[in-house]
């Protein structure tokens, strides 16, 4: 056991973050990260978490009062959304079409929940008919929970017909929105989601750290009845909602300068606007795609179901994937993602999430790939993408 | 539904944290939380992780492996700790002698603890006789927790015949720090703890956002004879070991900024040196004591059984303990807490944790109350308390 402290400042490489997340980070984002702390009951943190409250309604799209960050992670989030409305023994269903789908079953299950799995081959949507067959094969679903867009795969996931079906079956319909809250839209009230919870460091491109989570009132009607207490203390929303509510009574010490982070890009994200911010991150997608495949490579997910914001790109015959990678992060300072469980290997995941989707990224991306793929037994024309993503921006 | 953010940045006023947590935080930390980021698997990012781990040993006292920050507050910390050891049914022992030790109870209760409480009046310890009989009215204890530092009276709770009792019964032996940690000796290995949680916003005085957390080899062991799973998998340290482990395996994103600022703090820590930072805990502790005491205010825990970074003060009869904190908020921008439980009102809590202990820091409180307490009904003289702290330092 050494008691001699490394003699040097943590120094981080320069990186362009084009993976599954963290994004990149706005400098008045990370400024906001090094302001002097408050306390979690000081009248100014008060006013933070009001304003904060408002903007995240603002970007779910919905007037749920209770919609406040969870202080964890976009996992915490997941687990929050589930310990929070089930009971044990209710039945769950749950769309499991990649890696989030799976730990959401996970986390049902260590929460006492049987649940029935509506599944899909990675890299496809849930069809509304799996769902209808696994809706049927319940008695009394509790939730029907479906990922909105799968980190994973690249998948996003339609959820109108999902929606009607969980409330034709009384049951209270759950997205994930991880990776989509801040890049497509959302619209947590007009499809008529009871609960959604999402992560900062996505489309939201603040530092990871917390859970933005909205509970409609269904949902909160579900937590009112509750016969026993959550299993969780700490995700505990019928204490949280007192703390960020009038009451403000003291619950757990909030991430202070993590909020003030979610503050400001919050702030940044709707100066942009958000219909804004859905226009570039659909365009900046459009430019990639066609890049890539102008490098001969080929998108993993059909084209009517890519999100914008994470781009699963399939691994050519006789190219060694990490190789690849390792070469973008080392010779161009570019991280982007493999691919994860029965993907890994097969696909890259090339995020265009926040303020990682930029014209000047995808070029920097496309450039990137042009020099280093024929190195790794893909022949192509260098120059091919950048200039393929230059004619969809003339095009605009 | 505002779509129209804010037009400011959020300005936080000046503070002075002088209470329960957090506490002030250093430049060098501040600093750190504003650095770009790299991935969560990022080569640097690991290197990081493996020197938090090691720094995280040394503060402990400890050689376990095990030894990382959860990714939530202090309270994920304290859940963390019950979740991984408990399984339903299981006997715990619980000190109770305050919040914490009665959140202790609730969390363990809803991980399906059975639980029995070893209780004792809040700002006293609780006695080694009322530990032993309460594992007396147990068959199989599974574990006994205590909390070292109770945040919510001030009192330091002594371990040695606790840990003795505890392994007497086969019961490993867990201890809540969050407060102590890094102000007043914890050793972990030395005292023969089983695991050990704490928090980043005390002592360590990092922005709150991280709870380390350290499993000796018995709690391990427990950890894997475990017949079912941990009920949270955000928790969960068979999983999380696999992402501060050997493998790397993803768990969920790890809040990288808040990893910059712990790693940062803890360099800092160690720079000054454990003892030279206990023997400045202690100082300044002393030097307030006497202020306080020369201002005619009684301390509310006994000599022997004061933490040094929480001083628990009594509110004299006739003072309104909400106006004096309010005007040491509103005049001197300073903050102190108030009292919780059956001590709200009649206690005020003065934390002098990490880089909020200094000797201009406690001159600067006791000015204040000097000036303050005058006009909320306690007649005092105002410049005594600087005077008897000075006298302190100057006998040094």
């Amino acid at each position: 056991m050494s008691l001699i402290p490394p003699s040097e400042v943590f120094p981080p490489p320069e990186r362009l973050l084009l993976g599954p997340g963290p994004s990149q980070v706005h400098p008045r984002v990370l400024a906001a990260m090094a302001l002097p702390l408050v306390g979690h009951l000081d009248p100014s943190f008060v006013a933070l978490m009001d304003e904060t409250k408002r903007m995240l309604r603002a970007v779910f799209g919905t007037t749920n009062e209770l919609t406040i960050p969870i202080s964890g992670t976009g996992s915490a989030g997941l687990e929050a959304a589930i310990v929070n409305l089930v009971e044990p023994g209710d039945e769950v269903v749950i769309g499991v079409n990649g890696v989030f789908g799976t730990r959401l079953a996970d986390v049902a299950e260590r929460a006492g929940a049987v649940v029935v799995r509506a599944e899909a081959p990675w890299g496809e949507i849930v069809p509304a008919e799996t769902i209808a067959a696994a809706l049927g094969r319940t008695k009394k679903p509790r939730l029907l929970v479906l990922v909105h867009a799968e980190t994973s795969t690249g998948v996003r996931q339609p959820l109108e017909d999902a929606c009607r079906l969980a409330h034709e079956h009384d049951a209270l319909f759950v997205i994930d929105c991880v990776t989509s809250l801040g890049g497509c839209p959302v619209d947590v009230d007009r499809l008529g989601v009871d609960a959604a919870y999402s992560g900062t460091q996505k489309c939201l491109s603040c530092p990871p750290g917390l859970a933005p989570i909205t509970f409609g009132p269904r949902a909160v009607a579900r937590l009112r009845a509750r016969t026993r207490k959550v299993q969780s203390w700490y995700l505990d929303l019928t204490m949280l909602e007192k703390y960020w509510g009038e009451e403000r009574v003291y619950h757990h010490t909030a991430p202070i300068s993590m909020n003030y982070a979610l503050y400001e890009a919050l702030r940044v994200t709707l100066e942009e606007g958000l219909e804004a911010r859905f226009t570039r991150h659909r365009r900046n997608h459009e430019a990639l795609v066609a890049g890539l495949d102008a490098l001969g490579l080929t998108m993993a997910v059909a084209p009517e179901r890519r999100l914008w914001m994470l781009n699963s790109v399939r691994v050519p015959a006789g190219v060694d994937d990490a190789a690849v990678r390792r070469a973008l992060l080392e010779e161009d300072r570019i991280e982007i993602g493999g691919g994860l469980g029965p993907l890994k290997g097969r696909t890259w995941r090339i995020g265009l999430m926040g303020e990682s989707s930029t014209g000047d990224n995808v070029r920097r991306l496309l450039a990137a790939l042009g020099r280093i793929l024929p190195r790794h037994g893909l022949a192509c024309d260098a120059g091919a993408g950048v200039a393929a993503a230059a004619r969809v921006y003339a095009a605009e």
